[in-house]
């Protein structure tokens, strides 16, 4: 491992104890959007001037320019506190938003858009998921759509649980057309999109929420298509390949830091004449915990070569999606039932993500899903050596 | 199974139907203790005359004097919505602490706290955890202690994760004496007792909380000693017996509400061309979680046949516990994840009990003691096998 | 529990300990269809005089008795050996086959089949699954076909995976009619059935192995036809609600002999200066086994309760053996792990059971087809409560 | 991935698809150590000329010189049959032994041993278990002895489950010695080994089986002693840091074929209407075997990566252990039940797999006890952290 990533490493991880996780202190009991939006505006002050900001993306646009086989090691450091995303600006689901304008926006858009996103100024959204019967795990039943006559666009859409929406400057949309699927960029003031609600969910640090919102009859034009239209399903992959392996770097490390809130647990407590850590069911779990985040990590960086060596990484990165959204759950799990009564207690915030890592086994494709994707294509292979 | 049974079964359906149930409505989001015992109160009016009060205690305490073999079934039921053992008056820890009181208790202490707590006038709770280095997983590691003088106790305690603390009436505080282990009657407005916090934790529903407590100095008669001191222990486990397998009861009914809303999701949802329930991965999750909802209900039905017959269940509890417990927390589990984003949100009660339902698996005993027990139980049948 | 189930009990006990394990020894290395022949004919010999006979069946075909309340604890001590059911001749097929005679049969056949069956004079098959494109998991693809021209029905069929059918007398096969599917009763010595090979599989210890059969144009009558033409699946569902459960009872009992040896080394052998018995690894794998022994044997126990009663337990039996066929590989695979080398050595029959067990997964319907159907009945219910 | 690597790849392909693959159909049903030891032997004449011998051994000793990040890709592709890696020379326990030779033993002692092994004209084993009360699990316990008077050591010890020993013609032997533990080496000719006897297995592939040995009184000298006396544990320490993943690596292989055996069958059968590979549950078996591999070969990379770079594996390799043999089971038993009464029987390997494969989580040290080092060393680093 180079010296430097060595340096930031250490770097990202003096930020996130000093900056970062004595803020969480303000999160226990029952608080609202306003009060991540504060924190997460605060933060990111911090975070601008700490070296660390974007450490993905390219150096003309604000970021570090590392390589994946290095990044990911910070993004999982960030991902200790569900504030560090935010604070260094590499959250779900901006960070893959300006993935996708970086690759795919023209430069009107992207001096709209994304530059004011790598700097944090604003937040965004990608409204993709529809209430029944709409697009839900299966995309092809999108029911979104636009219609062009004389030039201008007219989109009708219902969509909900789409993450970010309260409070986001842009939504990224993806609407049916006569060419196929077409992603719109929308500002969300815009006096005909409609939040219905911010939905009550299970987890609660998503900035802007889970929302439910109606586009009722918007007039768009061409300088609103994000690429060509039709194009739409491919540049949701083009966002999503390493949009999911970062989910999974950000969410290995909550596991991690449950872990080591559940090893300082056993390590100070002791029952039936010995500690916690000494004892063998306890062992079993902390042992299992540290084989699947060696495995998660290991999935990870492999896959990181390959985006760094440009290859496609879809499926590789639907299998590590499926593994570490379950490991971490399950070790967030076992962090809990180590820690008794005490994991169960906002004492620590081991509770915390309990609830909010439950999300991950669903979103970005449900595991059952992602599945019979994996399957497909190993049977498709399958099917070539046979003949 | 006999036609009474089946009437009451119905009729219990109905009231959870129409009275409890729609009272659900009223927790989304935030809520505090108040909020539920006023909900209680209000149920409990209802229940006091529903002629399906306290199923299973006898009908000298106004209860319906069923067998364990049937009042179970309506355990169940009720367990259905967090709010129907409220309704009926069989929730813990007011339940087992009624079998206790009921067994163990003189005519002065039933008369002073037993007969309001079995008409509803009062809740109680258990004083047994501590935090460390005391009493968690391991109660020989019991701290609160109390020394007679002059014919005077004197008590000295710290407790927490005490479920119902706040608003109770009443505690069943355990400390050791110099007999041993005695559990103690104490009114919980003794100015000696400091209700130090409700703890904030992943669970909402526990009419009072799980609260911290001092017991400073309190002086104590011999009045206030339950049974015999230094059988602290044997008391415990008394109530533990039954009060094991009235949780496995109460959560089952939990579990099988979740089923019900992820099969009528499947039934109603479509993707990738064809309805959920008609998809194998959906019907795997839902056949699992019926195979373990026989497997709780015929360990369950088992246990209650040797209740009634007077034989000890320890390791039959046991077994059940950490086996119901599991099962109860998997069934929530796939439930959740069929519904996907649905799942998730709070439009349906499947979020909440995922986070109702985690400390079954830590309270009541760790599932990693009850393995160990469990264990050394069958180690020492073997032994004898051997010799 | 009554004294004089009680008593056979301990006299069934006996019997195993003293007649039918120590033969077992006999088995070690590889052995053949020959020497399982003989062993099962000599300890048919002590079976008949030991009053443990066919506890299931009525008194007037030479059993028992007994109900299944209490049958089923015989079958479990039984099943503690692979030779214990072959013993008191409640093995299968045989056993499956003689109920389905005792409930369908006509008197003739009775007289020619069951009887011999009963005193354990012969053996029987049952010939059911196919080779592709025929019956396998899915019953209606079933290509043997029957087809009756002037009062003679001709057979052709392809059958294969027949358990028992090297050294037979009689085999129930199961064919497409005009009516649908029928059941005939053939001699296996008929000269146009050919036993094309016993096919080399995993497990050892089935009598008469599973075997490859063609039926090459058998002219049969009337009288060969087992009850009514075209209600083949009706009988083979007959024989399977009972069938299915007494697998379960076997099988639980060569579970619980795993364990039992698995418990008397751990309670011998130290390692890290501790006993196996007292180190929470080994405590976790005992107590997940009597678990789920303890849940297998209540589920069982319930269904019996049921069959007793004349209920239909379609539905129960297929979760009963989806559960058992599961757990009972998980402990015999616990105890083995326990045991180390030990355990894969042959010096102790767990190895074997290891490999005897596998099929039970598959047998008897593959458990996800069990699973499929008992989400589609599950469904079913939740629809009509929709509704 | 470089062109060279691939080269060797598609021509261990093809060596093993027409050489070694083909040699299977000769040990169905029963068969002995000889015939293995025939098979052996004619397989590595091919493979001495067939430029893929000893790939990660370097040139001098007759190798490729591969790295280990290259070479483990070999020992995946001839681990798919039991036969590959004697057939290239990469079998356990030579493997392993070769290792600790090359890195510890003198001129004389690998001109007498190392040379004839890496040309494959010997065997080796190494003799470390013990019977009971001697070193298994824990080898602290190791019991064998050899006292050195004048100049003669004197060795007494009795070993078990030595694997290769019959048929070897030298044999590693770990004994205890004033200094420590210390490793011998020994002609398995000396007249005063006893091989007591083949210990009958589960698994029957292993050339040379699992024996028991007896050490009874042997003379040795200063030239028989590897290395220097008391580093035993060290060098066994040497050997198993690769000997550990070269396993994984192996039966990663084995998986994998069983995996394409089950994908080509649910490719080809049908049942209740469409394709196996069509059906959801076999899906998912065939996804979650591939999610294993995928994160089975990224670990193994890491620890190759860090072995190429010098680095200790010791952690990593136990992780990796666990990890690998209990996903390669789960692999193995999921193709077998996908398969159904055709993964029963012997008519593909599958069957056969099942039961070599088991061992795995025992041998090498038993899971539970790479478990509890595995937490061991966390706790340790967790400590650290907290002062």
């Amino acid at each position: 491992m180079n010296t430097d990533l060595i340096a930031l490493q250490a770097q990202l991880r003096d930020f996130m104890n000093t900056k970062v996780i004595p803020r969480e202190s303000e999160f226990v009991g029952h608080f609202g959007l306003e009060k991540i939006e504060t924190v997460r505006s605060e933060l990111q002050a911090e975070g601008r001037k700490s070296g660390l900001w974007l450490p993905h993306l390219p150096k003309e646009l604000g970021g570090l320019g590392l390589p994946w086989v290095d990044a990911y090691k910070l993004f999982i450091e960030a991902g200790r506190s569900m504030l560090g995303p935010q604070a260094i600006n590499i959250a779900a689901p901006d960070e893959g938003n300006m993935h996708l304008l970086h690759v795919v926006a023209n430069e009107a858009q992207k001096e709209r858009w994304l530059m004011p996103l790598v700097r944090g100024e604003i937040r965004s959204c990608f409204s993709m998921t529809e209430p029944p019967p709409g697009a839900g795990s299966d995309p092809s039943m999108l029911q979104a759509s636009a219609v062009k006559e004389n030039g201008v666009w007219k989109l009708e859409a219902k969509k909900w649980f789409i993450s970010g929406a309260w409070g986001a400057a842009v939504t990224l949309i993806l609407a049916k057309t006569i060419e196929g699927a077409t992603i719109f960029l929308i500002p969300m003031n815009h006096p005909k999109i409609h939040l219905k609600r911010v939905i009550p969910t299970l987890d609660h640090f998503s900035p802007g929420g889970h929302c439910e919102l109606d586009f009722d009859g918007l007039e768009l034009t061409d300088d609103d298509v994000l690429g060509e239209p039709g194009k739409g399903f491919d540049y949701a992959q083009i966002r999503l390949d390493p949009a999911r392996l970062t989910h999974c770097m950000r969410w290995l490390g909550v596991a991690m830091r449950s872990l080591e809130y559940a090893e300082g647990y056993a390590l100070s407590r002791s029952s039936f004449g010995k500690k916690l850590s000494d004892q063998q069911m306890v062992q079993q779990m902390i042992a299992d915990s540290h084989i699947e985040i060696f495995a998660s990590q290991t999935m990870i960086e492999h896959a990181c070569g390959m985006l760094d060596r440009g290859e496609r990484v879809r499926h590789q990165a639907s299998m590590t999606k499926v593994f570490v959204s379950e490991a971490v759950n399950k070790i967030i799990d076992r962090s809990l039932q180590i820690m008794g009564s005490t994991g169960i207690s906002e004492d620590y915030p081991v509770s915390s993500f309990y609830k909010e890592a439950r999300p991950f086994r669903i979103y970005d494709g449900a595991n059952e899903v992602h599945r019979m994707s994996i399957a497909r294509r190993a049977f498709r292979r399958a099917a070539e050596r046979h003949t």
